[in-house]
């Protein structure tokens, strides 16, 4: 099934891609690779997952967070390449998140992207990741990811 | 205009390129891409934007930094493949913001790089970002940035 | 001398390939590129090298744990080629350093991973890098790196 099927049977619409957060583009085309910018978890031009992991919110609140990136960079790369149908592999996920000093779960954060793109991708979207937590975050938002595709 | 044009046309004298900071190299070629090493705010050997971003400065003179992280990259391009006008793009800036803990402008602080290869490139020179904070950057640096390049 | 050939003559036997510690997988090919996920300080499936850089571990303690990761990574990249002679070149290696606040020595860190990669692959292992001190990384390991190599 296309990844544009899935997201139908799922349910999902991914939300209006969202303003860049300064001076840069949401994609960019290198031979095979589409290389996403950062998104964070926005809705409406609002963040909506904000603050420190493990003490402003908790883990599943955060995956939460960390899901709604992905829509948003699915909807970048939707408008950068017109259709998801294009994208023909996930590559690589980098995970940030504003944790407390010492957060050690930054990867069951950002599980909640990684198992949305499994969940649109399928096979196709088994990528490498590298999830690490960082002490400060665009708008104070509580996760970012940074997600590289291959195309066809 | 070329590169190096638009970079005279400025009055821009990119630094020389920076002694590595490690047992590693200042850009590698992978097909058309130039993967370059992260690149501190540095000029003759000497930190010249130290210390904690919303603490011992602030966020226009990181910025600031920033731009002299970028030059600082733009030096090491420039040794790798003779001239900046092999460059067909600028693909991806990776940010980091020496902040305070839950600094939220780590954007307005990589501005300072990504508006100085705005630019130099032009259109091209329009990239994908992911700006963050983090506690801490080598020889207590301000900010790094690491930068991916489309070469012809 | 082949990287495996060296590996022998290191007496270096790789770690068995570390298990995910989420829902991605340990390496992507894109084209001649293979983007691995990042890797922890561990072995036998538990990490060795836990704790903050410059309170609970020293730096070369750090650096012995940033070269483990290293070879947690080959152990993946053998795993996805069959043979690290596969490899044409180490591409870039992004490291993390779980330091305390303001921890400037990420480099020294580091280099533990870069100096065990010169050593396997020789000139063929110099490769481009960013190295910054994070707040916390997964299951408290004191180092992580993300390593992108070129294949054949």
């Amino acid at each position: 099934m296309s990844a544009e099927a899935r997201l139908r049977e799922l349910g999902i619409a991914l939300p209006s891609p969202p303003a860049a957060a300064g001076a840069y583009v949401p994609a960019v085309r290198a031979g095979n690779l589409l290389v996403l910018a950062g998104t964070l978890p926005m809705r409406d031009g609002k963040v909506t997952h904000a603050g420190k992991v493990g003490r402003d919110l908790d883990i599943p609140s955060a995956a939460a967070g960390a899901r709604l990136c992905a829509l948003n960079a699915l909807a970048n790369a939707r408008a950068a390449l017109g259709s998801l149908d294009a994208v023909r592999r996930v590559v690589m996920v980098q995970g940030f998140v504003n944790g407390v000093d010492g957060f050690p779960d930054s990867p069951k954060v950002i599980n909640g992207c990684s198992e949305l793109l499994l969940e649109v991708f399928g096979e196709a979207g088994r990528h490498a990741r590298a999830a690490v937590s960082v002490n400060g975050l665009p708008l104070n938002s509580a996760v970012e990811v940074q997600i590289t595709l291959e195309v066809g």
